[in-house]
């Protein structure tokens, strides 16, 4: 059900997991790792020299996650220094999916997200901005 | 420091806590009693027929905090029933500045916040809506 | 890929959307409609007489989620007053399948979400509380 | 209200701001500066050697938020990088009392924090450790 892709030329972010990350289960909340793995899609974006907020005032353009799916496989704690790493394992007319882990030593999380690109106004997808050189990534 | 009302008359809203309000202190997060005291302030907006979406939609008017302060007095647990307190201490022409509390048996945080009414174009002040019957309110 | 139970004799639990709940897209931050369905499953919890929190307590026992996956329908907005509707997929000895919903007029987003249930000391799976009635749940 | 302490020394910590950190009305919500300043914060402690989780599971001692204000200047959005200004104003036998700013271009968010030291069994008071080198401080 995970898409799988080659990790060895992925995106890598690093983040730390400070308090506000956590429950008083004692690890980070569920939700933590998918505001994670968009920290990463973000810094992505911007390592190809895309801000998103010029997107979406210059190009009228947003990105949207229109589905995802993730398993848990051991929970990050407080003062964890975590990386994100990030492939695109397809890509459509409008839409990117990647395939994102959350890793420590081993993975602790590992998911899918499909993003859809929108015209801001009407929320009807459109094709992919030009300036994502998507040919340069190494796609599975 | 603490402005103080008559809390007899105040607006009270309920507030249950959950898993993702807590952190790995066990108790509740410190932002999370703030995200409390602004559902209960929208709220209280509510109760007096205005919902805030179509404050900006209609008028072209958001509320934002300009200030706020609190003491956190005794911390709030996963499953804990809470409920918010809210005054009105003070008034201005484009300000509201409210006291408010968050209780369980005994008051766990108390605090003020200052909210200034804005055009959303911008973001300059702008006289609170007529609509606000303020003058129906019992104010300290 | 999501699975379908029955939604007649689901349990339905209301949410608001508040400020803290969107983001700079005027919609409801992706991460939101998930800590809106752990709110619902918290609440069928207790509905059946059973406290997170007491369960840890007095029984050493807390669940934790282990997958999910979710299709993002229609965007929620601020103001909305949305339901969230939740059943019981399957069951094993450790485990629960939720199918979940997070519907308006219209359903908005739609997941299912595995939890485990797990010693809190050792983080290892272990059967489902007998507190836990599930043969009177209507499971599909 | 706001404590002034020299600036010039004080520790610094970048933030960047995400689609997590937003609301609808295209700003940064009130509680996300919040967030930072405790980012913050834990980062200063670290940068003196301590973690907060080791100094919980060796000491048992853990440092919370008592009393907390602030003022809202000027509003921080979508991609922006933020500097979080962090200074030890006063220092009593179990608390800090810090002032920090959120920076970006111009001072954005202002506020003073009051931490206290506590003993994580009794949540009692407790004298600061000893490893807290406070004396090397610039302290106003």
């Amino acid at each position: 059900m995970i898409l799988h892709t080659d990790m060895n030329s992925a995106f890598r972010w690093p983040v730390r997991v400070y308090y506000e990350d956590t429950d008083c289960g004692g690890v980070v909340y569920h939700t933590g790792y998918l505001r994670y793995l968009e920290r990463a899609r973000t810094e992505w974006l911007r390592s190809l020299g895309l801000d998103q907020s010029r997107l979406r005032d210059e190009l009228g353009l947003v990105f949207v996650v229109r589905r995802l799916s993730g398993e848990y496989i051991k929970p990050a704690v407080l003062d964890d220094q975590l990386e994100v790493v990030t492939s695109v394992a397809r890509q459509g007319r409008a839409r990117l999916h990647f395939a994102q882990e959350v890793r420590r030593d081993a993975t602790l999380f590992s998911g899918n997200v499909e993003v859809v690109c929108l015209t801001a106004d009407t929320m009807r997808p459109r094709p992919l901005p030009k300036e994502l050189p998507l040919e340069s990534l190494d796609v599975a």
